[in-house]
């Protein structure tokens, strides 16, 4: 136990950090980082140890002045180690790759949410399942404890249906059309969508562009009640929170193992009160799936687990082996979802294909389309107008904006990338369209990044548009001028590949 | 890229850490431990993000004022993402249960000892390792490297010898009495210990209760050039440092991956410049090591281990069933090894045995004592009082001192605790001695801990004192007695242990 006088300061590390002179914990048993338990006259907590050099003095305890209530400068603390949190048994025995049981399984959620987890014994677990998976017994305890952690959405009427795309397809904004489609046909559709964590733009980076989205669970639900659907970033409403700290670990790692990607989509539809949802699973290079027997094996788990759960689930196994439609960065993708809504018919057909499809099957889930039906009562509500009158309704709900394609404004400098050659477009990069778009500025300048002018097996000439660069910064478009000049995300070849004769 | 303005302030946080306002990486890429590069007008660097609510402004980033010479306060530096460092793409080869080559492993420990990786990388690591084991190739390439980076020792005098714990058992002051056996005999042993991390006296702390431990390699080399030996603090010394950073992971883990074992022990034997070494395996409940077993198995990969990186080993699977002599604490311990060498035939004969063991096994190792013959030579030389004579020099070069057992100062508050009957000591335990010793206020407060009046096997009568307390801190001594009362470490039995009657 360390004796120390408390020095107030206006700092917060998170995690209740404090500080402590690195002299005085030479030769003792604490270390930076470590958990400790700090006791003073006016209560306790448990926080994170950091050291200085010289911010504090020897024989002090810099504390944030938020932490406890009353403490006064100079007073007396006294520093210990926590009691180790309950959960680190548990994580020791999924390192031994041994099965958990379910209480164990709720005390490692539980802790995560109270954030009584270092990074050292979170990233322990996520390792480990990543290494030794979960049996689905133990996914349907993670789930469900998961779900039940934050916030809980109720809903008057139902069914209340979902879709939800597990991500690594750029341009992949299909939501902003499918789910005014499914509102429109009168089912609640309480969509909630994430940021862009390693893309170009997430669903909520495009909406955020014509309107709010970062709506509290109260605001969301006068929005749903109002228009049966919404498109809001999911951070905000504190769904399953437990998952937004697991992905703090995993996303410096790269990984996302299969346990936690299951749980992480389902936890959020049980506390968002979710009836059916539809999973979307993008196969092809570069997306997170990399064939379609891969693709199937997760869409059964997500089946299973939906079962076990008690949400009706059914997958697509959708084509990603290039962006959807042409618009990759945030304003450029809200232009052209707001665009195929207001004109299906111009629109790119695998943009215009994804959200009916998707649509078709909620509007047969929701029982408002006859199995079979559901693409052509889908097309009718998008061709009629309908679709886009309901999107209006929500963007002006959300507190919008911009209900208008023209009114959407594109980065002021932009430069076109030409075809070196005659010949036929072989591929579109998935991974060098996003590098390109971020390198341009997106997600965080929302006006940035590449609108494609072809597709693959589109024939091209030399000199024609291959895709057109957006920035609103002249530097930044210059270096993405240049990643694209060295990657070359779109491929152009001539019909004979190579030559081989006689000699 | 985030552009801001520089704040300098007096904080330390270890890493290069930066602080952001909160507001400021809302909905960006960025996230609290985000490892950055800043750059400014003076120069760049890599650090870690922290997140404030009030101590920095929005748009101000807050830097260490050590950080960049020259930098000023108000000037605009950018922060974007750091390149991720080379081995998160050997970690994941790892995580992935494949053998890594040499140069990845080369890359991983240089980057550990750069300070390059992060906890949740750095977890990984370990934690595949743990999981996956390494082959004895990885372990080879694994140690040599962690021998090369950081302080290396050379000696003029050839051979130079080592004794090493790997520790598990209290009380195991052997050290205290071996080193001067074999200095005295002309033998170089250049001895580093650790302090306690877990335990309730590291070698460093009981031989500080005496004399300075925390010299540099200079000052070292200097007490071995006049003594032949030395005891002092690993850490100042600076050998293999990757050791100290992996062990703040897995410190906190409980865990002690075999392959993180064997590379930390023999690493700093590189760097130290030791030709034969001794390992000391305790073997017993409570102990790191469960049974003689597993004892060879490890023994075994030590001597392969030190064939192929060049340095003789032995190992030596020791009794540590119950603490060795009856000291533990540092205080106490120092004085049970300065009265052993003043008076051997009055001190235990577990702590007498094993310290003339393994100084036998190091005679031999060095060429003064024929095969065979080492214990007598080693009780010569400690019965004739010149291990004494050599233990004094070594702490007055050291900077010390006491030299005398009399002078060493034990806690002022005391408790002893009785028998509760008639009976056998039927088992001391490790676990609770050292807890007990803790609890009292052990390692920092140097003068508590137990000493044991009887050990296994010995006969006592109800009443008669088992053990006593000392602290220096009235309150610690009444939490110690409790904890005692409480856990029971030394059981008593009668003969008989259970009647059963016919009835």
């Amino acid at each position: 136990m360390l004796f120390l006088k408390a020095r107030l300061l206006d700092i917060d590390l998170g995690n209740n950090g404090v500080i402590v002179n690195e002299r005085d914990i030479v030769g003792t048993e604490y270390y930076p980082q470590d958990r400790v338990l700090v006791e003073s006259s006016k209560g306790s907590f448990i926080g994170v140890l950091y050291t200085t050099k010289k911010m504090v003095n020897e024989g002090e305890l810099g504390i944030s002045r938020d932490i406890i209530e009353g403490i006064e400068d100079g007073e007396e603390v006294r520093l210990r180690h926590a009691p180790r949190p309950k959960s680190l048994k548990y994580i020791k025995k999924k390192m031994d790759g041994q099965v958990l049981k379910p209480y164990e399984i709720h005390t490692i959620v539980d802790e995560i949410v109270q954030e009584k987890l270092s990074n050292i014994e979170l990233t322990s677990f996520i390792v480990s399942t990543y290494i030794h998976g979960m049996e689905m017994g133990e996914i349907v305890e993670m789930t469900k404890r998961m779900g039940e952690t934050g916030e809980r959405l109720q809903w008057e009427r139902h069914p209340v249906v979902d879709v939800h795309s597990i991500g690594g397809v750029p341009g992949n904004k299909y939501a902003l059309i499918t789910v005014p489609i499914v509102a429109s046909a009168g089912i609640v559709i309480p969509k909630t969508s994430s940021r862009a964590i390693t893309s170009a733009a997430g669903t909520a980076d495009v909406m955020e562009v014509l309107t709010r989205v970062d709506l509290d669970a109260q605001e969301m639900k006068r929005v749903v009640e109002a228009t049966n659907g919404c498109l809001v970033w999911g951070g905000s409403v504190n769904l399953a929170p437990a998952d937004d700290i697991i992905i703090n670990v995993e996303r410096p790692l790269s990984i996302d193992p299969q346990p936690q990607l299951l749980s992480s989509v389902m936890a959020k539809k049980i506390a968002a009160g979710i009836n059916y949802t539809v999973i979307d699973i993008p196969v092809g290079s570069g997306t997170k799936i990399k064939n379609e027997r891969e693709g199937y094996a997760l869409a059964r788990k997500f089946i299973e687990l939906g079962e076990r759960i008690g949400i009706d689930v059914e997958c697509a196994i959708t084509y990603g082996g290039q962006p959807i439609g042409r618009a990759v960065g945030p304003a450029l993708e809200a232009r052209e979802a707001l665009m195929a809504l207001e004109d299906p018919e111009s629109a790119p057909k695998s943009l215009i294909e994804k959200s009916l499809s998707l649509a078709a099957i909620l509007l047969e889930l929701g029982g408002v389309a006859q199995i079979g039906s559901g693409v052509d009562v889908a097309k009718d509500i998008l061709y009629s107008g309908k679709a886009l009158e309901k999107f209006k309704e929500i963007v002006i709900e959300q507190g919008g904006g911009i209900t208008n394609s023209e009114d959407v404004e594109l980065g002021r400098y932009f430069e076109d990338i030409p075809s070196p050659k005659d010949g036929y477009v072989i591929s579109v990069s998935n991974r060098g369209i996003t590098d390109i778009a971020k390198e341009a500025g997106a997600p965080r300048d929302k006006k940035a990044g590449v609108l494609l002018h072809v597709k693959r097996g589109f024939k091209v000439n030399r000199g024609d548009t291959l895709y057109r660069l957006y920035s609103s910064s002249k530097e930044r478009l210059k270096s993405a001028v240049k990643l694209a000049r060295r990657i070359h995300p779109v491929r152009v070849e001539g019909m004979v590949i190579k030559r081989v004769n006689k000699f």
